[in-house]
């Protein structure tokens, strides 16, 4: 089942031409999830054929408007394509505030739900775990209080052979132990092993969103090792003054926290208005950590195919 | 001087990959009036060149979502970029209720005015006149209060002929009067005819934007003889109930209106998501109307070239 990522804006507050506001969707095992959800997010969707009603979950790191203004367009066409299940957004608790205007105005939720769920800005937490995933907020280092999100993939069993269970003739309710680790004990006190009875089940994948964030070594140990790990790199090396003033990253910042934190490929985003091309920024990462890409609207990272 | 509208977005509500929400820019001799501001509004006017900086005023027709989501992502920019002048937004009075939450948060006007103008529902009105252009509102008929908006050009004065002034030695303070339209008496007593003075001005130019609203015979009168109308088409005869129920217009309605109010031209537009293409509904409106187009974003509609 695939675990991937589909960018559907890269770029920060300033709008360009080619890259739409940050959001985009974590397909787990095809559950969408969607991270952040800058304007135009919902056309964004419809360009990239992502499906409206298998998401159920939006997580929103922060309420700048660059990572929030194209929500209440997407809840008035969750309404207007009649909803019914509920919609569960992740945020601070300020965004209710921040919304309710339009919320009781438009009333974009007269056939679902929305819950909202208000994140904690001082300490990791773990803030939903489905049977696909489990998903950890942790604080980023900006202006304003700001979240980053773990989700992590629940581990799967391992797969029986069938030619072991026919070979053994082992019984249904032995089958369920041997998947949860156990060894094996024929009638005649042979033990068979775990191992010669399975296979191992894949690797759970992971994959962090860290934007925005100045550089902050704290979130290194939540990351450590993750799969995927996309980090903004709003400038280069050539504005760092800017970046620190800002409360954002450099592509070096980016790729020094991949490097440290172990993870196996680095996506870089939130790229500033005055980088047309972000080739520049994705060679200034790639010399710190080389498994460095750039986000670009519509582009896909494949952490696990569906085969 | 032009006189032009360039389409920023022409769907209605559902958000299709090729069609963005309402907006669109009036360019009348460089200064730009912004109609309508659906999601994404912002991007599409980096998209197709439009310069922030010439934006004074902004008209929304009505508050269904489409017509004004991407408003709040505007006025944060204009922030972000320093904006200094006053921005006129011409709306529903219940917008500053609607948006209360974001602009008392976000605080997009900290180095700009907002200065709102309410629109009257019931009855035409001249809602701004400049030394461009007049703009009236007028009401429409959908299923919550909503204004068209008539733009007419300011008449200019007709070019005096520099030979004639030489040849009658016409002074200085005579030059206006001609200008107003007198005759001119020579010393000698001889009456020159205005007309052997002065090349007429351009007749003025004028462009109606009607969306949304279902047939309406009352905007007749209003709109009559303008250079360029917009009118909205979402639906075709194949839909005429839903357009019905929902105040809305088939490409018919659109070219019977155009016709009885004897427009020169006609563009359709808000089109519903359902028409993939939009050449069915041009072909469906030509058969009462010929000289219809369809809007697409990023098209520009000529009324008078800058030459």
């Amino acid at each position: 089942m695939p675990f991937t990522v589909t960018i559907l804006g890269c770029n920060s507050a300033l709008p360009t031409a080619n890259r739409n506001p940050s959001a985009q969707i974590l397909d787990v095992k095809d559950q969408l999830y969607l991270i952040d959800c800058g304007e135009g997010t919902q056309m964004q969707m419809r360009r990239f054929k992502i499906k409206f009603n298998k998401i159920n979950h939006i997580f929103i790191s922060h309420l700048h408007g660059d990572h929030f203004f194209g929500l209440i367009g997407l809840l008035s066409t969750f309404g207007l394509m009649g909803r019914k299940s509920d919609l569960h957004i992740y945020a601070h608790s300020e965004i209710q505030t921040v919304l309710k205007g339009q919320l009781s105005f438009m009333k974009p939720d007269t056939t679902y739900r929305i819950v909202f769920h208000p994140l904690d800005f001082k300490k990791s937490k773990i803030i939903l775990e489905d049977k696909r995933i489990t998903v950890t907020s942790f604080p980023l280092l900006h202006r304003i209080p700001t979240c980053g999100f773990l989700f992590t993939e629940k581990a799967s069993l391992p797969h029986l052979i069938k030619e072991k269970l026919d070979q053994y003739a082992i019984p249904i309710a032995d089958r369920v132990k041997i998947k949860d680790g156990a060894d094996f004990t024929t009638s005649e006190g042979q033990i068979i092993l775990n191992s010669e009875l399975v296979i191992p089940a894949v690797k759970p994948c992971s994959y962090a969103y860290c934007s925005d964030t100045a550089y902050n070594e704290d979130i290194i140990s939540t990351i450590s090792g993750t799969d995927l790990l996309y980090h903004e790199a709003t400038f280069g090396n050539d504005n760092k003054s800017l970046a620190a003033i800002t409360g954002h990253s450099t592509a070096t910042d980016a790729a020094t926290i991949a490097l440290k934190a172990k993870v196996k490929q680095l996506v870089i985003g939130h790229f500033s208005a005055r980088y047309k091309e972000t080739f520049e920024l994705v060679a200034e990462a790639r010399k710190t950590f080389p498994n460095t890409e750039a986000a670009a609207d519509g582009k896909i990272f494949t952490v696990k195919t569906s085969h």
